[in-house]
């Protein structure tokens, strides 16, 4: 494995504090540091200007670019869209008696910052010591709202320690960002102006042509004497600010930005409805903006906490992803997903992969079930683009990007876009997953079976039947384990294949039956064929699922046995990552896995294979996997503690909630590994508490980590808020709203309602 | 196979002739007409400027500019390089009464071009109508000398039909011409001067700075007054010619062009051996110069002409073959190879590939074996360049390229360069194919034996044991059959590998006791270690090779017998070529294949497989291949000759003489195939003529065609001069110089010499 942490950070159990200021670990923190609303997200940097590294990095969901790609085979993407960097609304310039304040080139001291999870705001503050002596506490406050997702807010606050003057401040909208992958700006400029109160402006990308409106309003004690400043792609206000010593002085910004992806409307609404919600924000009262802010999230933490006693740093660790979580997103938005870096980079792209429906969902669907069907909601949103896309790709139905911001197929590997089919079959396991938990039929009758249809016929024109084996699956694929790069019936693809033909035939049959008005809707808007429902039924029945049958191990393609094999603890630590080390075609011969494959669909359909069969492939798996995917270790975890590999599951877990806080895989730069951040909280509420949602009911199989005295976590199941405490004797269960319901606990059925069920901690559970 | 001759020109037994001029086939007929002596090489475009579509294509062997590829993997190459289309050296603007000359634009009749077997020239003429009512014929002859490789000679002439008057002529050297790939020009003028009688210019390209000298001085019965044009990246010069009613008037251009591709000289070295050159070119008399060349011809038609009685269409298609591989390659320039177009078009980049040994060579070792050496040399000049390649992707020894121009891999696909085995095993074949029917002793323990050990290093380092079968091969490889895109064991690349390793022992072993001096010293050179012998060895005897034991068919690859089938007759015929309208991945996952690849080792190592076997294999792969590679049919027809499916093999020899005379894949617009010219030679020795050469002794077991009265081919075995006649009733073998030898014939070994031998033609040879 080979990752180590790097602890550098304060451990708090509500907060991340870095004190003292590191250039080397500027971009680190800038994506630590990163505030984010669902609607749009920014990274933690330094908005007074920063000569040094930075990411000056602005994003909103869904706004993207695009690219052409030179490419000249059929079914090969031809260009692809990416999340764009975008305006800098926290613009600020700050200058005292001629010397503008610059942390790459200014004398500082007292730096600290703080990313609190209750308040939901990011603070920076330290000393600036000028070159004439004079010294100036500067504090930068900012939050971007969790219940108005237009409004960012700015607090920018000066306390001379030994002088009284005045400081210059220039406080703007930048369009003139750099997109750093394309080392160019993306921006036309539209319009800019200052109209009342709001100083706006509005520019549009390149080659999409998204629309991005940004205006502010200044709010500050003293009564502000602005100049406007006008330049190529930028506007804003210049003022001064008189200090007194030890006086505290500030101004605050009230931002708002509207962005028009889809272009929906016209520049001038988009201009209208932006300078009308900045003007009305500018009339806001901060405390109010700041006490709702904290109010939000405290009814987070009500419903989502988990607590964690004796581990501060997991405490600490687990908090900030749940954080994250609802920062990246809460289903606020339709048409919205989930970047691997969620608001908080570029790094790949900003685009959505199979992470939203095998690594995100659960999380919101046992948090947040509006969230997790907007999820769903998306990819029925793009269906007309998979359909585009399966016929890209000679096939039928809907074929689900790889990679996307937009439903178009974004990723510019043809060997991932082209043969990894997992997406489609993510998806119909999401559509299973979340209706079986949540028991929303209506959506699966109204939008869910329409997908499924499209799904099913994808995979029923992708499939063929081998020749020698007489049986169906998938040839020149690439499963979830992306060393093994092009082979034939990987056992993931066709085994979850199998189930998505099974669920989609299931489905219409109950529907046939119990609602015979959506079925028939159903069937003509999607031109169902009679002898579709047969066909796939076949090839369900025939798929290949290769499995040694002596050793009870599934292989994980045709000839994966065969594979040269490699001890992957004999590879030095100085080759990691292998892909920047290997050769590329080097990492796919080995019998070496990049992350769970066999082992991924052993864990999402749990209750269909034995606890032998769990052992057997996992013994023969973990040994060679590399985990070069930050995904890959919760999985190992969760099924470690199955197995009772309390040890090896505790060491798994080590990676999982502070990933990015103690930068294991060294590339936090780029930004935050969002989908990872749900695998940790799957990691403890299916990992240590042993939860299971692929069954008939919820079940759990609680342990406790030796280092844990104990732990809690909460769960929303048929709309009941199920709260679990485990310590080192007991496993308490109660109903926290919502009535009662009924769950597994150690293999029995029990009722769980709001006076709380008490059960002896299982035998062997006490970990360690 | 959907291949549909596009029948157009004139049938003549010694020329290419084309009447009357059709725009949509004017790049086509470039290639055709195109003009090359190893050095350099010129499309038949038209020099007088042409306002339509053209590729104006002038190319140098070797010369070469590079592409930077934005790839951030260890392993795939991050730039590549390119033969890059140089000075129009044959720049010319005739002007009469301030009419332009432009096929375009201007009016014409009695249109013809002659491509000339025996004279080496290619002539076009036709007559001028003016706007005026003025007729001028005007005659433009060019030649590129076979005997002195810088000079190329340009002749125009005109002939005033119905007026006396003059011409207005600019001629001159133009460096502005743009690399159609790139849409860019590629040059950097460096000097240009008038200097006594020649008019030069210099310049280089912009990446590589490879250095190109272009000079002419002009001849005319007419005395010329003449003014220097210069302008950017141009220096020519501007005359008048008076013209007489029906008289002809001409001037003749002497080119000479001076390539520097290694930076070996100096701007200043090249531009005085340029222009010295050139002044002397300046001298020469033209009716020597054409003489010369027609002289050279004769000489080749003397020792290398295939003659066919009764097909006058492949007797032109064979004689266009054999010119163009003459004019393409004769040997004269060590470090020089065959590019895919040969010097004919810039598609494939102007890259070799390993169709130079595989296909090309046979041609040259039994036609001017000087030539065949000179190709190998090619291989050892580039030796540097494969080992530091096979470092580049983790292994030891020598990774030869998939596509190169200097050594340096090209290709920039990575699924080829990458996965794509198979170069190294056909320069180790070639060595061996050399060695063995040319006795060059000398090039095998001074060069030969080096390479053979570096080509041993990789393929011991870049194989792997399979952990089920315990046998030695090749994983995640592409063999000759490229659709078949990332498998194991390919059973063409394993079995080539065995043999190269068997051959480098065989020569270590005799060379120890034959040459102990020369064998101390390159295993000196290349370190080699006793125990590199063992493993080599061990790896040679524990190669698997895919046999089916019942059937006798060799497997493609492991799994190969369960790809799912496809009756490729079902393909409609608008679906080819495959590549640009089905899906990328679609062609990989089937039993179809794009060309030979079990076929072509049963083809290379013929003797060491039963007649069975080869029916066996052929019956059940022929059905299976698409032959969408120019190289296919030849093997296929070879091989269908040798199993008596006569009628077949006919069939397939179709496409060979005349795969571009006809225009069969519709890309002769591109260049010429050159190198399946080459394979076109060996249909008719190989196939018709059942030559064989990789056993002890050279054989035939000759055929004719039902459609030939009788043909006749030569080929110099040890020296010695063999003609082999073979009509419908007997074969004749003769020694036309050096001695006699001893061939097999129909199983028998005879003695050939200067009084010949006839023997009755084989029962059943007489096909149809």
């Amino acid at each position: 494995m080979a990752k180590v942490a790097d602890k550098y950070l304060k451990v708090d159990p509500w907060a991340i504090i870095e004190e003292g200021f590191d250039p080397e670990r500027n971009r680190t923190s800038e994506s630590i540091f990163s505030l984010g609303n669902e609607y749009m997200g920014v990274r933690g940097y330094a908005e007074e200007g920063y000569g040094g590294d930075s990411l000056l990095g602005s994003y909103f969901n869904g706004l993207n670019e695009q690219l052409e790609i030179g490419n000249h085979y059929k079914g090969i993407i031809r260009s692809l869209r990416y999340m764009v960097n975008a305006v800098d609304w926290l613009y600020t310039r700050i200058t005292v008696d001629g010397e503008q304040l610059d942390l790459a080139k200014s004398t500082i001291s007292d730096y600290s910052r703080r990313l609190d999870f209750r308040s939901g705001t990011y603070q920076r503050e330290f000393v600036w010591h000028l070159e004439n002596g004079k010294s100036l506490k500067v504090t930068f406050t900012r939050m971007v709202s969790m219940t108005l997702s237009h409004l960012g807010l700015q607090q920018v606050a000066f306390q001379p320690l030994n002088f009284s003057g005045s400081v210059e401040v220039c406080t703007g909208l930048d369009f003139g960002i750099i997109h750093e992958e394309r080392g160019e700006n993306m921006w036309n400029s539209l319009h800019s102006a200052e109209e009342g109160t709001v100083t706006g402006i509005m520019a549009s990308t390149i080659h999409t042509g998204n629309k991005l409106f940004s205006g502010f309003a200044l709010q500050s004690p003293q009564p502000l004497q602005t100049t406007r400043i006008e330049r190529d792609k930028f506007i804003g206000q210049s003022f001064s600010l008189k200090l007194s010593q030890a006086e505290t002085t500030y101004y605050t910004k009230f931002v708002v930005n509207c962005a028009d992806s889809n272009s929906t409307r016209t520049a001038d609404e988009l201009w209208n409805e932006g300078m009308e919600l900045a003007a009305a924000a500018g009339k806001l009262d901060e405390t109010a903006v700041l006490a709702e802010q904290a109010d939000y999230w405290s009814r987070i933490w009500e419903t989502s906490d988990i607590n964690i006693e004796g581990d501060p740093e997991n405490q600490q660790g687990i908090r900030f992803c749940i954080f994250q979580l609802y920062q990246t997103y809460h289903g606020d938005h339709p048409g919205f997903n989930i970047g691997a870096k969620g608001l908080t980079g570029e790094a790949y792209r900003g685009l959505a992969f199979w992470d939203t429906e095998s690594y995100c969902l659960p999380f919101y669907m046992f948090n947040n079930p509006k969230a997790a069907r907007s999820l769903l909601e998306f990819r029925y949103k793009t269906l007309a683009e998979a359909m585009e896309r399966a016929k890209d790709v000679d096939c039928e139905g809907a074929c689900y990007p790889i990679a996307t911001i937009d439903g178009t197929e974004s990723c510019d590997l043809w060997q991932h876009s082209n043969l990894q089919l997992h997406v489609g079959t993510a998806v119909s396991y999401g559509i299973w997953h979340y209706v079986k938990n949540t028991g929303d039929q209506a959506f699966l009758y109204s939008k869910g079976a329409e997908m499924l249809i499209q799904i099913s016929r994808f995979y029923a024109t992708r499939g063929q039947w081998g020749q020698r084996t007489g049986e169906y699956g998938y040839f020149g694929v690439m499963g979830p384990d992306e060393f093994q790069l092009m082979v034939n019936n990987n056992c993931y693809i066709n085994l979850m294949a199998q189930k998505s033909f099974e669920y989609t035939l299931d489905t219409l049959r109950v529907m046939k039956e119990q609602a015979p008005a959506e079925y028939a809707e159903v069937v003509a808007r999607t031109a169902l064929r009679e002898e579709e429902l047969g066909d796939w039924s076949s090839k369900a029945q025939h798929m290949r699922i290769p499995l040694d049958e002596i050793s009870g191990v599934y292989e994980e393609h045709d000839g994966f046995f065969d594979m040269p094999h490699l001890d992957i603890h004999s590879i030095p630590v100085t080759e990691f990552p292998l892909y920047s080390n290997w050769s590329y075609d080097r990492l796919y011969r080995y019998d070496m896995i990049k992350q769970p494959d066999v082992l991924m669909f052993m864990f999402l359909y749990s209750g269909q294979f034995s606890k032998e069969a769990k052992i057997a492939n996992y013994e023969y798996y973990e040994p060679r996997c590399i985990h070069e995917s930050s995904l890959s270790p919760s999985i190992h975890s969760i099924l470690a503690s199955e197995i009772d590999k309390h040890e090896e599951a505790y060491n798994f877990f080590e990676f999982a909630t502070r990933l990015d806080l103690d930068n294991y895989n060294r590339n936090t730069r780029e930004g935050l590994h969002t989908t990872s951040i749900a695998a940790a909280w799957m990691n403890i509420v299916y990992g240590f508490g042993g939860m299971r949602s692929d069954g008939e009911r919820l079940s759990f199989q609680p342990t406790l980590p030796e280092r844990w005295s104990s732990y809690s976590f909460q769960v929303l199941y048929e709309e009941v808020l199920l709260r679990i405490v485990v310590d080192q004797t007991t496993v308490k269960l109660s109903a926290i709203s919502g009535g009662s319901t009924e769950v597994i606990v150690y293999g029995q059925q029990i009722k769980v309602d709001d006076s709380g069920t008490v059960l002896p901690l299982g035998e062997g559970m006490l970990a360690g």
